[in-house]
């Protein structure tokens, strides 16, 4: 029996059908629309509108239909437009006219949403737990780094040396974030939609507290019309995916210029390379550009659902089968490259030799603060140290010395307060030590800092 | 023999195959992929790179291949990465180490923008196409519907008696520059890639004359790294398409509103329209919503595509990867958001009586500019009527009375040069014909504007 | 004294002098730059690098410089580049050499952060302030619209029978859900970045612990690299905010529709209305119209500032300056919004005569579902009842007569069980109450509701 | 005369006021309102609704106005809302009721499309100069660094050697395109709107052709409907600055990495650099990073009014005064980072002995296809020598020697086809010069490219 016949005299026509009919996309939500079905039928028998036989009938057809998606042997028809009418329209095929009673003072408008809330639920638990991963390959790595000394960055130029841990660390906390977002989304998440009916609220007095206890949420959603409008909750876990890998994608940028014969910092693991159909020499880490390019698509996922919502009249409106593909590849994307950082993190190699002798070529400009807050001791004002400074770099510079070579009377030129000690200053350790505040790149700090997130993120 | 046994140590890792596969999406690119490799293959014997043998035994294994594709027999394997190495695979396994001559002196890098844009070519033909159709279903509406006088809106508020025929020919024109664009757009589309190699161009002399007319090009690109680093022949095909989907955003929520019980203007037909699971009586405009939701999904694939892009260093990076299903997803959405809409405007029922009814029942306050310019005939500076009209407007609201029923001493009181002639004002169509210059409602007016779209959209 | 001047050798070019000042834009942070200094110059005293003598002329100056700005007698000048170069300057004009003490160890990538961190957690609570204050402007209505009964819509189709004030709850629960979202919001935003320095953390052992007491935070960030680097505590603000400006949106599409004349439901107070400046007639919504249209330019902030994240290396990079057009225009459009919708249900006239009037010439056709439901009670399957009265409604709408005008043996040949007793089922007060569940639109659970969020968000 | 004041009882609300008000934005347009309105007259005395003496008067205190706006002596006053009232109200100050008639037939809505064509017909040619400007920078640089020989990057690896100027001409295609689209564009920008109405058509038969000629458009828009509801005219100017925007971040994103001290390859000139307030060593690119910065702020701006758009109702609806604000920036942002980036080209520094010594130091692994193009000269089919030569970089790479220095015997374990000829292909000008097809990065080719890139753009 198609839902059509009784009210509509033609059927679908051709070019519509195939935008009408969601079940393509929809079917994946097989495993909650089923779960929410035995738990509606269980209600119905609990409200005395079907009698225990038919509660069994309908619940074993149910979990038969289960199975046979599992195995792919269900057949979905497009004319049944969705996932709830083509479960429906199999389990009349399989039981009988009790089928057809399944539905009775339901709305698809909340199966739809109480489907997408227990997806959801689930998969924002395996984002959460893939971050967790994610930031535990970082900091082992960092752990190993902490002796590594290598130049930060700012506008892409060396700025001072730090301790490559504090580097990776600023990722982990990043990350961290995300995971605290996903928590306290979870609370507007975890709140049962059924009972809602279409707009109104159930018309049969279904038990809504039963439902959520064996649904498995912890509150009822408090006023059916919103129950059955909103798409916050999808808004929010795209918004917070997206802010993941726009993260991912900060930090695939400074591996793969890290990474570049330039820089030499690091070696992309093989097995996330790939090579040329060309160039026989080239070893590409596509991985970290697909991460960086996967920020793009679900940036656009984010957009799609804000601008689908945008002047959108209460309360359901059929605009809303569009939430469901931007929901779904965001979910994909976000733990595909999550693991994918993952893995990279656990294969990276940090070539240390080779950052050592960089360093040890470099013209050492990036001990200049050092040499400004040395003035500062000296009682000269920050501003002005800071300008001195200046010009001796920009006389190194054109002199393509480093600041190491410079003598004490050209120092002296710029400024008499010089004196031969100043070339104790450039030691990256001393220069690292000398950053001793909570956050700050000195050793023990980032040891404090490693320690911590370890044993929130265990 | 895999591309990556040469120069890396180790297969792919389990957990980055998925994402770096892109078979599943580009494979819709075959046929144009294939086309590409056989003209190539002419070329390298035109070279004398491969001898006639050869070129006949690598065509005659691609033609085959497509085959096997069409008929769904081809094995698309992930580990080969991309629908050129599937290609290059399956046509090695038919004739031999011939294959493997084939990619000489060619990068995928060409060879995908070859590809996009030989499929442009063909799907930008499809869009223009179909516009015009979609303009046609709606100029045949229109002439049916010169005499049918509707309130135009502004604000969703009454505004002006316009000729329904009018709105319908203004769909017509928006629609129209779409079809503009895509003209202009076709030039820049229209260059030849091929021969730039990976990004030096082709090493090995191929002829790219003989190229572009094998493939029905008429142009070649002419820098060889913009040829292979930019996309921004799918970013105008995309932003073209984004615009067209926006413009039926706005038909299809004049159709949604001017179809609801309230407004009662027009029937949206069986076929594309859909009924409640709950509700027994809903007769539901879904067509129109989802045309409307789908404008969404469409711009959310212009920000993908934009943002990829941004700050992208030069020349091929991987992330290019994630050009392909926005661009697919677009050309499909407008293709069949196109269709629908032409399938709207051919069943649409224009409820001529209800809308008359609806119109003498209202009162008559979209007559106002019509008196203002009465008394303006009557050397009233426009501004002083306008406030002399409104504020009549204002005591007929309050009055709860049409303006057609206040009587001329009531008239009086507001200005005294009222008399008895504005009550010959109240007239549909007088008011409607006074609006007699080019682009206007007057009736002569649409069907010169009917008779120029007529001929220019034949 | 230029910053410029002791690095680099050539002034700035006049095309790029505009671009590379910000002090147009930040020099509305000035009140927490000002802030951030003060407390600055106590921490720099209390380790001994500026002298209580120096810290009273600084912080003195500062105040007066805060005086300055509010007066309007402040010069910026575009060559200072920032709001804290310009505070520098000036105070130095004002105290002589101690200002350029006050900079000693301290970056302006770590001092915006301060400013930005510390502006947010001021206007994150007048954001919060504003959505409670509209909450409680819409619940008022609610109170006074309990028994007002409305029309449902899904589709924009007239649904089932509702109380109006089941429909306004949503709106409160919707914006409530806003709320939640700013006080979550707030931990991640609650932590005190100075001490960061330009990247690795201060140089001087700056006493963070005290600067976070000083200004008022309850955290320190942990990281120095993250502290200058993130700016995800400006994207979760503008994205909690584009939220709540979507569903204003929405909430501004049914206040424009159904305050149209066609459907009658609602006036819109002159004082929030605007005219035409040709029609004289024309009372236009455009206060909504706006509340609708600032969504999109939000939605807009927030892409922007994805975009501009999107791929961005580690740490700081100048283009992290505009960061913060979006998000000041994104907190003033958020507020004015607010103020205004507030203002709309203020004074939102209800026409609760001609709601009835309407109801009463409707046909009847949203009591559908409660036909079904009392042929469920008889035993049939929901979906054979469904089918049943989809073809009751079909003939009602052939024949253009109400539900109620069918006679019992029209009824009857369509299925035999029904009786005389469908007829009380017309009755708008039954169909409500029969919703009555958690949630339900019934009278009494619309009490519970009302009594609960005033109670909430008192 | 407050406009208001006719229809509606009560003053503006405080709340409301500020975002009804426009005139703080589009009192930009001052100079196309006023010769709009000039030519408005001119027509209206045509049509005789007014005489001679008053168009004189109106014409003399409209550019009495203009003046003093120019002046900046012009008192914009927030109620009178727009840039329109704003010019009536002060015209009517000056010649008193002559004023009132300016507005005879002519609506607000037809105004501001009209004035925002005018601005755009300016600025569209403001935008295609200044890209001219910039490709001719950019030429001159390409000019002069034909024979500079730089790796060419594909994902941020080196890939083959070619001439600098070729990945400059790159970029100057890239723009060229952006200058085609402007001209593309212009035909659908250059209608004239005028003689609309509300909506209607102009009811008092202005003769549109006059208008068209005074106000120097070629062609009339065709539906009165169409004309006041469409932004495509907007959106098309926005879409092209923001893919001209990109294009510019792509190549900032290349500069930057590119002028780094890892890679070396460029400096980038003093006055358009900056300097840090903590490093004092710190020459930034701050130049590069807001041009990338800027491109997302076009994107935002773009999506903005795409969701300003999306699902709006025809014919005009206020939410279309938020179109203005992203369309100034829009045009604002691009005018500036072209100036920007011409200037950067204008003073970058190539530092040509710096690449020539990199170059030396590199272990060849760029050659690597000219290796393996050698082999299939030998008639091994590509695919396999490839393979070979991936296996002899693999080799290379982990013995950390470069290419020219592995022993021919090394090669013949590899491959037994390899001889001493190999040596020669450790050339850069050989290999550059093989690349010798139209496009191609062959020396010859490059100067093709110029020379006719120096004719098309002269």
């Amino acid at each position: 029996m198609s839902l059509r016949d009784g009210r509509l005299q033609k059927p679908i026509s051709e070019g519509f059908r195939g935008m009408n009919s969601s079940v393509g996309v929809d079917k994946r939500l097989f495993r909650e629309d089923i779960r929410g079905s035995v738990a509606y039928a269980r209600a119905l028998r609990k409200k005395g509108i079907i009698g225990k036989d038919e509660e069994e009938l309908i619940v074993k057809g149910l979990f038969e239909i289960e199975e046979e998606i599992e195995k792919g042997s269900f057949l979905f028809r497009d004319e049944d437009e969705d996932i709830h009418m083509n479960v429906e329209r199999r389990l009349h095929e399989k039981i009988g006219d009790a089928a057809y009673k399944l539905h009775t003072g339901r709305s698809r408008n909340e199966q739809i949403v109480l489907d997408e809330r227990l997806y959801l639920m689930r998969v924002s638990d395996e984002v959460e737990k893939k971050i967790v991963e994610t930031i535990r390959s970082i900091l082992k790595k960092a752990r190993k780094s902490i002796d590594v000394v290598i130049p930060s960055y700012t506008h892409l130029r060396q700025a001072q040396p730090v301790s490559l841990a504090h580097l990776f660390l600023a990722y982990c906390h990043a990350l961290k974030r995300g995971r605290e977002r996903l928590f306290d989304y979870r609370k507007r998440l975890d709140r049962m939609p059924l009972g809602s009916g279409a707009v109104a609220g159930s018309s049969i007095g279904i038990d809504r507290e039963f439902l959520k206890t064996e649904l498995g949420f912890s509150e009822l959603t408090k006023n059916s019309i919103d129950a059955v409008s909103t798409r916050d909750f999808i808004l929010e876990f795209v918004w917070i995916c997206t802010e993941v890998c726009i993260t991912l994608s900060r930090m695939a940028e400074d591996l793969i210029i890290f990474s570049s014969d330039e820089f030499g910092f690091f070696g992309i693991p093989d097995e996330l390379s790939t090579t040329s159909s060309l160039m026989p020499q080239k070893k590409n880490p596509d991985s970290l550009e697909l991460i960086r390019g996967k920020s793009a698509r679900v940036t656009g996922n984010l957009i799609a659902l804000l601008t689908l919502l945008k002047g959108l009249p209460y309360t359901y409106d059929r605009d809303l089968q569009e939430d469901k593909e931007p929901l779904f590849d965001t979910a994909d994307s976000t733990l595909s490259v999550l693991e994918v950082m993952r893995g990279v993190f656990h294969g990276l190699e940090v070539k240390k030799e080779g950052i050592k002798k960089r360093l040890e070529r470099s013209n050492d400009l990036f001990f200049a603060t050092d040499i400004a807050d040395w003035l500062v001791e000296r009682d000269m004002p920050f501003r002005e140290a800071h300008r001195k400074v200046g010009e001796v770099v920009q006389y190194a510079v054109k002199e393509g010395r480093a600041l190491r070579d410079i003598a004490l009377d050209e120092y002296k030129r710029f400024c008499p307060t010089f004196d031969k000690n100043i070339y104790a200053l450039f030691d990256y350790e001393r220069s690292i030590n000398r950053h001793d505040v909570p956050g700050g790149t000195a050793f023990r700090r980032i040891e404090e800092q490693i320690a911590a997130l370890e044993s929130s993120e265990a």
